[in-house]
């Protein structure tokens, strides 16, 4: 049969990414507290290719990853993309997956434990031989306004808030560990499951610690800024105004390598 | 050319609606305060095909749209429609718009004055020679928290959360009318513009009038209840919880003439 | 600790359906070659609540939910429902899962395995001591055009559809025999890997079998109709036309009981 | 009153962006062949801010937004942006509106016309005094696969595809030039409404054609090597596969002048 992906390119251009997306695939990944726990990810995957190619060969990135282990760790992404690299013929090589994250919460006043799900991206790119990694949270949090409460009776208005913290570094890091920086930058982290003690005790403390999403993007790259493994990152922040029907958003965005985004 | 449409269907089964979605179209809708307001319309359209023939012709769809005159008010959907029809050789037809509105809002206080966008759709629908329309309005508003006022020391937690309203009924109401019930149901409307005299008042009345998805469903389907032209109506509200990474959620469904939703 | 919720409610209406939205949860679901598969589930859950009672209790909800075994068949759909009814002192209860499904299908000519992941939902709803589910699953088919395909040099456009068929019935059905007959139903399933004697024989054999939209809600609507526990269904084709910036539309809904959607 | 806004941040890093996102606003932008069309984008705009404040002034930007002529085109934007420069009292000021954007089509054979919609994006930055724009189209088209055409009987599947074009310029370009230059790139333009001798001519012409997402990247970067305004360009194309259940991708990424994304 003719493999016509294996003429040359009509139009000698080099293309820096093709792959397949919105792939979905089932995933262990790694959990401090537990070892590790099962999700379901969306995942892309892609290689560069040389204008000397009219065509990559799709069906490789799949039987890549049918043929992975799919339990997510620094080994297990190496070797991934070091077989997508050798199927593909490939100088550089990109996965990326998606998936909600779980851990277990305790409620400050009375202990109860329930699941909060959320939003992760773990990204490895081999660049040649040079191995890069990228990885992504987002972390609901809430956020009482600072202005309404030095201006009200006693009284401010109140939200959820989004922190989302992308970063680029060399080894992995945590997922755990990005999450809980996030989770201390704002008024109060959200909770899965409280009582009414609970709920009392959030409260009372979140309206001690009035925030601006500039208060909270500001704590987060404060604390990025130790992590010694990052090459870059940049911290987002969103505000789901109870008063408007608009976000507040605010972003930092720092390369500590000169490297770039 | 041969008309395949035009055969009978190889499974001859009735079919209740067939027709295009995710069509865009640029919208005059009726505005009290200003006559009419551009927008613009994601357009679903469809009618029945009986089991005699294969396929219905797509392409009418479309044409009735280009030749119809883009301004939506009752003798013109009515028109839209029996084209339709018409066009189609169809018992029924039925046409769903669905646009952002805008309404001028004056912040309390300063009386600033902005736009706020409010989530629409208007659908009408000929069963034979009868003519039903459907309403539905989206209209963010504020919640505090009734319990959290009661527990916490002078503290509550807020949020944004959303109201729908979805009617049925024998001639078309104002979505002015729907916005403003809806709005007035909760502890807050939101607002696009406030200067910090109006957060001020928003927020001190706002924790004057502590509501529940509950109390704000309630409080909607009483109003509606009122309305003389209603066949059915649903109320909904989702609250976007500040202390939460879910939802709270309530439902009213009432059927005002024993009418099927 | 005040109980503002159990005050009696302002407005005395009774409430259809009150409850949480938008929980992410880690889940087994029953599959047919595996015994069972782990997913991620998005939750809702409600109950009714009568006018006497001004709030319900979000935080059971939750609660109940943890202390579920998160395995999801009948008897646990029916124990954790039967919990919440209890927690909740409610007359009905209701919860849906919706989740990514995967099944392993092999490509028609090489055999290569690969998963493919179908869109489910499974909820089941208490009425008293009556016991209701509604399934739901979208199956990505693809259609060849029969009407270009008549008028063209032996050319037609394709496209991929997605194939929506909900139902509701006295007990469980897998989940792989609804995916299974919507499968059928078009020109050709789709499938996560095809090597070239695949993609051959797949095109090959999609051109025999050219479908409209109207084809395949026909199609799922003539095999549903010989699924003895439905009570109710409704099939719904969705077709990306290649040709078109829009989508064609069909569907069929039917109640087999004179029941009610 | 207190203007809580105005103190020194408490962790004093400089912001590089603070603003509101999701705001709606209706829109006059320019069309080439009728002067000027309204539609209704989301906005977002932003500013810097230095370490020495607490927080921006929200408000600031909507009350701009509405003080604006809401007509979108170079001197407006340009008014615009100095405007939210000089109420925030910002070095960088940015905004970016997202609307659909109509074209008149007529059908290659019956001539028969039609409205398209194009999602687009215009954006604005002022870096001190030095003013930046950047363009966004996505604009879908229709691929004939290469491989299946050379494999198969007679038969290719084919797909709706979505170009996405951005780019960095110094002036504004037609968003109509964009537009065009991704159309011409693939199999063929897909349409808002065919009649049969259209669809006739639109298929016998893109099996003539054939194109993967590889070829489409190379032909619009090609293109975009033309314009001399450019700074920058990144081109994406998405496929969506009519035989898989994902898309195939493929994208290239240029900067003209060095200049960084």
């Amino acid at each position: 049969m003719l493999d016509v992906q294996n003429d040359p390119a009509s139009v000698p251009v080099d293309i820096d990414r093709v792959g397949i997306k919105h792939v979905h695939f089932p995933l262990m990944v790694l959990d401090r507290a537990q070892g590790r726990q099962h999700t379901v990810a969306q995942v892309e995957m892609g290689v560069d290719l040389p204008a000397c190619f009219k065509g990559t060969h799709m069906s490789r990135f799949v039987e890549a990853l049918q043929d992975w282990s799919g339990i997510l760790d620094y080994p297990s992404l190496k070797h991934l993309l070091n077989d997508v690299q050798a199927r593909l013929d490939a100088q550089r090589a990109w996965i990326s997956f998606s998936f909600p994250f779980f851990l277990e919460r305790a409620a400050p006043a009375s202990g109860s434990k329930a699941r909060m799900d959320y939003h992760c991206r773990v990204a490895g790119e081999f660049q040649g031989s040079r191995l890069l990694f990228s990885l992504e949270v987002e972390v609901p949090v809430m956020t009482v306004c600072p202005c309404s409460l030095a201006i009200c009776d006693q009284a401010a208005h109140s939200q959820r808030a989004v922190v989302r913290v992308q970063t680029r570094n060399k080894g992995l890091i945590w997922l755990e560990d990005l999450i809980e920086l996030a989770q201390e930058s704002a008024s109060s982290p959200v909770y899965a499951l409280l009582k009414r003690e609970d709920e009392k005790l959030v409260i009372d403390n979140a309206f001690k610690r009035p925030c601006f999403v500039e208060d909270v993007v500001r704590n987060v790259s404060h604390e990025l800024e130790k992590l010694t493994q990052l090459l870059w990152y940049r911290v987002e922040v969103e505000s789901q105004e109870s008063i408007h029907n608009h976000s507040a958003y605010a972003c930092i965005e720092r390369s500590l390598t000169g490297m770039k985004a």
